[in-house]
């Protein structure tokens, strides 16, 4: 009974280190969403709370690590669950820097909200690429949280989609550039968010990969798409 | 004696990890020093085998992954090593990304190299951000093997002088390209790679930071230089 007893509460810590991490993911999916928010509407308030917000990101980022090390250190966690743990380690390794690119987002948004905007740019491409690598990070987090590996393909292929749509938004950039000079600092800026959100997309991308580690014990980072294909699909 | 065995053997298998990780850490400055050489002298042979031999860091950071996973599970690592272990985890994921970085200035490095360069950029700024990151890195990987606490301080500090060289090439780019646009595409190349420099020196810090946990016990991310240095200088 005793026994059972312990093991029960390990799993509730287990479970509970779980949660965080998804917590600390939903967190940081707002940031971005509050990024683009303060960016898109020039909202210099919402901006800041961005970039005060990033501190509760940190926090978690500890507060998860120090929560896995009690673990190894009094669980003795088997194979598995150590495999687990190492994860999750990374994982919020990766979201923290998610919420970095975010509060980069937001000092853009906040430059450019001060500025006189003399040429104040569209934010399609970078609209269209948020979507897509908040997309990318739910069903990261989401293949975390069911430790389901039949995803990581997909987010590893809208990778490669962010990485062309970041392409795109730099050579309508140039254009812009060549045909107005003026635009030049304000089409970096931009170019600093595209670059943001495209490091965002790689970040989602390695929480993919880890969960594949995690369930099938192979390491996929570094490989092709075909041979992660080949990896994922096996049962 | 059989214990005693067993612990020079746990030792021995430490002290081995510690070794693949300076290692890691040598092979990825040589990473960054070929790539800027490659980038400086438009040398596409160079730039190729930069790309080639980032296979080599990937490898070891899979390696080392593993070692520290096989310790924890069998050894049962107390609190001091554990802390060692899951710190060298995180190290080896920042040096992976230098390794990146590293191969992304070898790409630009390439392209450099078979354009018509009816603009050839001058790399004086470029130059001396290396010769900054460089040093960060040898110092944070020093720090690592003495578990040495004393110069985490000075690498931040570096880490703010890297920042302010990135901003100063930046103004410079947006100057050339005002007074002649059609350099551009060009001087955006030149500011990517200013950008991976600059995520090099990130991530000497984020290594610096660890040794600061591994040996303090102290999370030392996230806190302000002057919060930094108390904390580091108490002893």
């Amino acid at each position: 009974m005793q026994f059972e007893h312990t093991y029960k509460q390990y799993d509730a810590e287990l479970e509970s280190v779980r949660a965080k991490v998804l917590q600390m993911g939903g967190l940081v999916e707002q940031q971005i969403v509050n990024a683009l928010d303060a960016l898109v509407n020039a909202n210099s308030n919402l901006a800041e709370s961005v970039m005060a917000n990033d501190s509760r990101v940190n926090d978690l980022e500890i507060q998860i690590d120090e929560d896995c090390s009690h673990i190894i250190a009094r669980r003795q966690p088997a194979a598995g669950d150590l495999r687990m743990i190492m994860m999750m380690v990374k994982t919020i390794t990766d979201l923290e820097r998610i919420g970095d690119e975010a509060t980069k987002i937001a000092r853009v948004a906040q430059k450019i909200s001060e500025s006189d905007r003399m040429y104040t740019p569209r934010f399609n491409e970078i609209k269209s690429m948020v979507g897509l690598v908040r997309e990318m990070l739910r069903t990261a987090l989401d293949a975390f949280a069911r430790l389901d590996v039949t995803k990581t393909v997909e987010v590893a292929r809208q990778d490669e989609q962010v990485d062309e749509q970041f392409r795109a938004a730099m050579r309508q950039l140039i254009t812009f550039m060549l045909e107005d000079p003026r635009t030049i600092s304000m089409s970096l800026e931009v170019l600093f968010v595209a670059k943001a959100i495209e490091r965002i997309g790689d970040h989602a991308k390695n929480i993919a990969e880890y969960v594949v580690y995690m369930v099938k014990g192979k390491d996929v980072r570094h490989i092709s798409l075909e041979e992660m294909e080949r990896e994922t699909l096996q049962s």
